[in-house]
């Protein structure tokens, strides 16, 4: 019997709010949904063995496209065995486009109906990206699932740009698909839109007929109020296939998260955990803690109690010592905790959604999280 | 039956130098010698976590009381529970005694028979360390070997200053060992002399009339040539008790200790493997590896293979990888990765020594090491 090396199986949709517990099955394994993905921008989660990021819970990773076809260069990555063993990691890999790095770290990006062409943030160089060589470059990386070139821009923005950028999304996604050739890695669709519900809905019914094995939201998490993007999902979200997993690219804090999976989304990748972690900010179920202040100096507590995650093997003192004395340890030790935090929130979130009690959850977690606001 | 909490057994000498096989008990832990502890300066052994130190191999690691006693301050550790505890190290520890930094970091540093005055290196504030004082931190810290307060000065200097250091290190020792009264906690003593045969010969005959439970040989490794430093080996170490543990401090390079093992040393420390790490240079059987070099852009090989350690299972186009994109991942892997060599190293010296055939180890490792010069 040949199994299909791709399939997204819905194990329970909870009575309480829309959220959705599913399985995502690919060629290295399956990951458990809703899924938090770790961002491994350039072939490593910032400051992690990939075995300590195994010990977070993560069971897929996010590498950035845009950067490894830079640096090494996506020839460098196949000469070395591909993504996977490349950076170590044996689980599932998902790469982005390069699409919302074109629009937030290149230089001079100057887009056409044909292709992207910019400037490399790294050394100036001029670079073309174009639907067919995002999924080349991806193809050469091997991750599991690629994911098809947008045209992202920022927001606010005049009607008639978002209007333009989202229909050239839509017929970029057709040139991916159409250029995709590896039978074990699969292809998701990006709904773009702007602010505009009607456009976000266009565009997913638009990619929604071409059959993506699984569908994203992007652009979103760029300046806009937590509400509007709210709003965004529950435009789009309906529009989506049930039977395929659907991802919010690039979000985010941990109430956006569980407001999204409350709104029906499977999937997250957000740098947040490591770049606060690096920055002496740790997340707790009574909000965030932040390590460099005075108060900590002799505080023997862990920064929370009942994780396993070596960081709260340590005390809260160590920790803020280990960042007033610059030591690497301490950025180390806190995103280990904060990806940790990560991962057992997406847990708690999926055993609330199979006793159909996600409503509840949510609110007890907004409850903690507000003692002390996230930022 | 009371057992001392410390002792010191020498199990072999080998055949064929004055290589020896011995461990050393500690109330946590022994340790088997000749052995190498990894440094943890501000009780962190830079980009490492905990558990990656001692599955390097490491038995011992060794925290500096001039960095701990200014930040985050001996009390602060003691209220953390102490140095092990604060670190998370359940093994033994031992502290320097800050001699080495007063002359090697501090400011304007002024020494009289009473104390030594100076300024910080962080915040450039007065501090005075006595030797009464370097013992009362250590007991603090709580480490279990602590080391007597020693006078270093810069080599080369005038035969008179030399000589005047030395004696008040004696005299230093002296008070250190009145002022001693952990009973968990033991004390080494110090030879100094600088590169004067004579001197060092009367030193180790004064601090082993005193009876401490272990005997370092300090000031070496500061710049003089490598036969220098051999040189006073051999004149030291054949005074010094048979039965106590020789630590020589701040060496070295894979080969020094080679050579220091064959003339009788036990016990070493340096920061070498992880500063050099931190630079991407990699030790090797074959000499050192630079791994930014272009040449290992495509290099599927692990650093050394045989090695058991995470970046062994990476592949040298990987870890030259992390170095060029400057990704924290490059200095962490190199830095497991050498301080995985010192410990193999010293446990394949342990093996020859009890094999009677160290001087066979010796060429060997010379010979491999000759191929690329260390650095």
């Amino acid at each position: 019997m040949t199994v299909a090396p791709f399939s997204f199986r819905l194990l329970h949709t909870d009575q309480t709010s829309a959220a959705r517990r599913g399985v995502f099955s690919t060629p290295h394994g399956d990951v458990q949904m809703p899924a938090f993905m770790p961002v491994a921008t350039q072939a490593s989660v910032k400051g992690l063995e990939i075995e300590q990021v195994r010990a977070c819970g993560a069971e897929m990773v996010l590498g950035n496209t845009y950067h490894l076809a830079l640096r090494p260069g996506e020839e460098v990555v196949a000469a070395l065995g591909g993504l996977h063993r490349f950076m170590g990691w044996t689980g599932p890999i998902l790469t982005d486009s390069g699409g919302f790095q074109l629009f937030s770290l290149a230089h001079r990006i100057e887009v056409t109906e044909e292709q992207a062409v910019f400037r490399s943030h790294i050394d100036g160089r001029l670079v073309a990206l174009s639907p067919e060589r995002a999924v080349a470059i991806q193809e050469l990386l091997g991750s599991d699932v690629a994911m098809v070139l947008d045209h992202v821009v920022g927001l606010p923005n005049d009607a008639e740009t978002i209007r333009d950028a989202t229909e050239r999304t839509v017929r970029w996604a057709r040139r991916c698909q159409d250029a995709a050739k590896r039978a074990d890695q699969t292809l998701f669709a990006i709904v773009q839109g702007g602010l505009d519900a009607e456009l976000r809905v266009a565009c997913a019914r638009q990619l929604r007929e071409m059959d993506f094995a699984g569908y994203a939201i992007g652009g979103l998490s760029v300046g806009e109020e937590p509400a509007e993007m709210l709003r965004m999902l529950e435009a789009t979200v309906p529009e989506l296939p049930a039977d395929r997993p659907r991802y919010l690219m690039g979000v985010g804090r941990p109430e956006d998260l569980v407001e999204a999976v409350a709104r029906g989304i499977d999937l997250f990748d957000c740098v947040m955990p490591t770049r606060n972690g690096r920055n002496a900010m740790a997340f707790t179920d009574a909000g965030t803690l932040r390590l460099r202040n005075a108060q900590y100096e002799r505080d023997e507590r862990p920064l929370e109690e009942g994780c396993p995650c070596p960081a709260c093997r340590r005390s809260r003192g160590y920790l803020r010592h280990l960042f007033m004395a610059n030591e690497m340890l301490g950025p180390i030790l806190l995103s280990i905790d904060n990806l940790t935090y990560y991962q057992r929130l997406l847990a708690d979130a999926r055993q609330a959604i199979e006793a159909d009690r996600f409503a509840e959850f949510r609110r007890e977690k907004l409850a903690g999280w507000a003692k002390k606001p996230m930022s």
